[in-house]
């Protein structure tokens, strides 16, 4: 796993990068940082059932800014699973409860199957490298989100799929990497680096709200994240300045 | 993971298991040793556009006989990805390619999603674990069957869940297990062990044929893998019985 931040990793530029891309603040910024490390890069999106279409207009809209294919696979899995405020219209979501447990918002297992599921796809591509924002610092209570799993996963998908057969290092010609180049950042420092990396253009179009709102809504627990990682960052969140010209 | 056999282990009786089930022959063997090891036993049965119907016919018919809880979750993610002859009417079904490669029926990180999903669903049932028919000896040339993968998997799953935060083993309450009981088993060796368990039975009603076929092509890569076990085992297989009964 690559925790590559600046400066650009060289090795990286005769690979190709598939990015687990969600049009929000965090798949979005790794984009930015993908199109910046890879020789060309490509997005997966899953279409999982979530409460709003605003999330695939975010992903469509900025993928077709940066001149990147956008390959989007439907999973009815977590919807027949259901049981979570995600892809429960009847659920409210609620903020992450003090106790430590699991919010109501834990779709169990999402980001494995997405990255397993993107894995897959990666592996009819011949891309041998996946991106995604998910991020320990920040990670809201999902188990899924931590540098532990990730690093047990990118193992068995490499294994799964015949590319660590020989036991070649995930970074090296042949090997599987998923690299996550937000994992120990906070939501400032992330909001920091999406300046440096010219991605605030593109965060103007990324959607966060959990309820599906543009102006968004303010008071989810994803809008209260976003808010304090800009604030926190003393830079202005270009999506609220998009929204308060009234450009949907 | 556990590569329990004889006798059985009393541990395991405080536990629920999951079989990932394919009404196939391995995964049959597999029902009867969880049904022997566990306190209680649920199945689950992935519809990812399988050439023919015959696979969740066999699935349901001996899950009943067994009565045992089938859930099915059907997959189009196979499909769309393509490219492999288990799921593309067009393409021929081919030998395993003498130079290694992959054959044409690998479709890429199915055990690992098959699992991934299996895991998803324990979590929402309490269920810690997960037993499959994937096995190491025979593994055709699919990666995604051999030990060291399951064993990372096994990692992979029970960190993203939350299962194994504090360190907990995967046998001990608490930890996640992936259980395969056939891993290191010949097919001669399996069929003994079918034998012992008494699950020739639920043999009779089991699916194999790539070609969907009953009676049974004979042909395929699979028919002469399960043909080649029973002959080299001694005894007669229970689906070709009933077949030259005319049972269908």
């Amino acid at each position: 796993m690559s925790q590559a931040g600046t400066p650009s990793s060289p090795s990286l530029k005769a690979r190709r990068g598939l990015v687990v891309f969600s049009g929000g603040q965090d798949s979005t910024t790794c984009l930015h940082w993908a199109l910046r490390e890879f020789g060309s890069v490509e997005a997966v999106f899953f279409d999982y059932g979530q409460r709003h279409a605003a999330e695939i207009q975010a992903a469509a809209t900025i993928a077709q800014r940066l001149s990147v294919p956008l390959k989007v696979f439907k999973l009815d899995f977590f919807r027949e699973l259901g049981g979570n405020a995600l892809v429960d219209q009847a659920m409210a979501i609620e903020a992450m409860p003090e106790g430590g447990g699991l919010p109501n918002t834990f779709v169990p297992g999402r980001n494995l199957i997405f990255l397993t599921y993107a894995a897959s796809y990666a592996f009819t591509r011949g891309i041998h490298d996946l991106v995604t924002g998910v991020c320990q610092t920040d990670y809201s209570g999902y188990p899924d989100c931590r540098d532990a799993t990730i690093k047990s996963l990118e193992q068995a998908l490499g294994q799964g799929l015949g590319w660590n057969d020989s036991g070649r290092p995930p970074t090296q010609a042949g090997g599987f990497a998923i690299h996550t180049p937000l994992m120990f950042r906070t939501k400032a420092d992330s909001v920091h680096w999406a300046a440096e990396l010219g991605a605030l253009q593109s965060l103007a179009f990324s959607h966060t709200c959990y309820e599906g709102a543009f102006p968004p809504c303010g008071k989810c627990p994803a809008c209260l994240l976003r808010k304090k990682g800009f604030e926190e960052a003393g830079i202005a969140d270009p999506l609220e300045t998009r929204a308060s010209l009234g450009n949907a």
